[in-house]
């Protein structure tokens, strides 16, 4: 009666008190302490990286278009103090420009007032085009200081990307757990840079799809997985020394103690892997869909094994998301995943414009993500049900110590 | 140095300590209690209109694909089902299919897994089209049940209504506190619908720009103003029968005890607005930023008065938004608006792509929102700063008192 979904429908519709249980039954993720706190701005690291993933993210790439330097230092160090206090919850003090003075355009837009700091991060990146711009320019004298890691990525086989939203001069990622702390950030960051950088593009995400911390409990992505649960973690500091902090030595000084960020925009055809049996989907990703245990293992957390065969097959498909992904096949690579859904609407076919904003940060996005996505690029079972769409490399340089100091100092001054 | 945002920007850079009160010291919307339970789904009238407005949105808008009648009111029958258990929570009960057969798709698809009921609404509304396709057939034999209320809208003066994002036969306002279960919820309807309905269109919102309950503190659209304050609310029960639910007597019975629901995507030009100077954006809306009091009041409940002067002019310009809109200026006109702001990227033109969703559910969109926006398009402030760019009208019946019950049995059947 209703086409490919009828079965379940019907079932669905019927069952009732059949299924073994419920949403409402099942063990609630609890908020991380604290929602609406703030997150310290000031550190070694930046914030927004290892920081237990918000729930929220509105990521923004900005073209520079000044030509001088001191003005996108100006307008850094103004990013600067906004960020400062905008992650603080301090922004928004008054409604009109400081003094109140209803001839001048107001200070804030306002449309954060009254809400708490929501765990807002601001974390910023610089991409290949601000040390030679398209035509090949180095507008900032600044070309020698560009890391090797920092290389654009590669085509990779079936890429679909589109130009216009990928890229970007500069990057800021705003996570928040409330969606309206993240825009209102952006917004503002782009309202100071008026004249200065333009809004390139910007993704909105909406649940995150990865736990940076071991304290939180693992999220699901739209194809209904545990995603995140082999994660980097900020409690191990010596997996993060080896795969996410730039060491010393690794390239340029200034970008010591930061990391890279990859951001690709995932495209997920949802209306095709919700026709895939169960059984196929656990198979295309090497987990068990309700527990997300690999399928060599019982619990979420068990060390997947390669080795183990049934029937003479690998239990763990050799064209298995998990499989493809995993360090073990990738000369040690790892990086640390702090993706989002999103949903942009219809896509005028009859289907959800959805998936998965992905990023990743790593101490070199040539050694860690692209021979991963290579690897995926060619066999990954995944590749029937997905699109790449947009892509993004950046250079996240370490945190600010103190006050005085801002975003593209060292870099640029 | 940086452009217009310039003096603002140094002002924030520099002051500190010097602004009277913080964001984060601001008193902060509680969460209304419960963000994680049940919205019951059944009673007289259907949840998700005056229910506590939620703070996510996920809209979708369908296109009846078949001409099989019997199909359609299948798939009704299957949403409904879907619908009371995804508002209770009680989906995702198995992983896969009923039984759990590895062979067959599962039955949900499974990014809501361990995630609370919270607060979702499902509230299902009939377009003009599903009476009458745009080729003027009545390919369900319903013609003669369409309310006049339903009329499709007129062209307003400015409009730039697209209508690849317009219309629709069916809608479903998908309202939860978390943005993954709402998305959840339309997903899994679109997927139950297949070969019945097609996705026409569908809009996330992140923020609630409307208050439906005066247990809620106001919140802030784009503008950075309190959107809601005047909003008719759950509590003034005669105000509702006299505005906002449809009665006995005003068209076809199938939809008395209902509502129309008016949807219109508003573009907002957030860059322009964010130059204009707080005293003119003042003098747009009618209102102060801050409090949200009527510029002829104090508080933000205050009556604003529309016969006040100084130096001879209307405290409340003659063009304000809410002078326009007020019901004192529109033969009594009101409506229960449950908006929600958006960002969809940005338009490549270097600014944000963000708006209000505006919804509006009213006993007669043609006496009522239709009036109040022929007057705000024709002469409202904020036209300079807003561009209508979707629009949609739909019947929604009463609830439903018994789960054997279903949607569009009445009006179908
Ligand atoms: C829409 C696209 C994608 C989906 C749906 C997806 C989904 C998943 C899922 C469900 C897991 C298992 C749970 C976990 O450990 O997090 C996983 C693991 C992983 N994914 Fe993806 N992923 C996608 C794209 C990517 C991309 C583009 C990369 C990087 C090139 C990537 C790298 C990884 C890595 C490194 C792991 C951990 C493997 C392990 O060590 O076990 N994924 N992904
Ligand atoms: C982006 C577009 C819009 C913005 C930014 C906006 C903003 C506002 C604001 C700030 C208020 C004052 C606070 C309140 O009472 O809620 C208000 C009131 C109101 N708006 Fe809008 N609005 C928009 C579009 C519309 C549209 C399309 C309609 C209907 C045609 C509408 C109808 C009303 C009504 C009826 C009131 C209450 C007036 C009163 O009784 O005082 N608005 N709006």
């Amino acid at each position: 009666m209703i086409g490919l979904a009828g079965a379940g429908v019907a079932g669905l519709a019927a069952t009732g008190g059949a299924l073994a249980l419920s949403r409402a039954e099942q063990p609630r993720p609890e908020p991380v302490a604290g929602f609406g706190d703030a997150v310290e701005f000031y550190g070694v690291r930046q914030a927004g990286i290892v920081t237990p993933a918000q729930d929220r993210l509105h990521f923004v790439a900005f073209d520079v278009i000044t030509g001088k330097k001191a003005e996108l230092l100006a307008m850094l160090e103004a990013w600067t103090a906004a960020a400062a206090r905008m992650t603080a919850g301090l922004d928004a003090g008054t409604i009109g420009a400081v003094g109140g003075i209803p001839e001048a355009p107001p200070d804030d837009t306002g449309e954060a007032i009254g809400l708490p700091p929501s765990g807002l991060t601001l974390t910023i990146g610089f991409g290949p085009g601000l040390f030679r711009d398209a035509t090949g320019r180095d507008r900032f004298g600044i070309a020698s200081k560009k890391p090797e890691a920092l290389a654009d990525l590669p085509h990779f086989p079936g890429d679909t990307i589109d130009p216009k939203i990928s890229g970007g001069d500069i990057c800021v990622q705003a996570c928040a757990h409330d969606p309206q702390v993240a825009v209102h950030a952006v917004r503002n960051l782009a309202r100071i840079g008026m004249g200065v950088v333009s809004v390139r593009w910007s993704q909105l995400g909406f649940g995150r799809t990865s736990s940076t911390s071991t304290g939180q409990v693992t999220a699901r992505n739209l194809f209904g997985f545990k995603d995140g649960t082999a994660n980097l973690k900020a409690e191990e500091t010596q997996l993060l020394d080896e795969h996410l902090w730039v060491r010393d030595g690794d390239g340029p000084a200034w970008m010591t103690g930061g990391s890279y960020l990859v951001s690709r925009k995932v495209r997920m055809l949802v209306e095709t892997w919700d026709r895939t049996p169960l059984g196929e989907q656990e198979t295309i990703i090497g987990r068990t869909k309700g527990s997300g245990a690999p399928l060599t293992g019982k619990d979420e957390f068990d060390e997947p094994d390669f080795t183990v065969k049934k029937d003479d097959a690998p239990v763990i498909a050799l064209d298995s998301h998990v499989r493809l992904a995993h360090h073990s096949q990738n000369q040690g690579a790892r990086m640390l995943r702090r993706g989002y859904n999103y949903v942009d609407g219809s896509d005028g076919l009859g289907r959800l414009d959805a998936g998965l904003f992905f990023i990743s940060y790593q101490r070199d996005p040539h050694r860690q993500f692209v021979p991963v996505q290579k690897a995926l690029a060619r066999t990954d079972a995944l590749n029937e049900y997905i699109r790449h769409v947009s892509s993004g490399v950046f250079a996240c340089p370490p945190g600010l110590l103190a006050a005085d100091d801002h975003w593209g100092r060292v870099l640029l001054s």
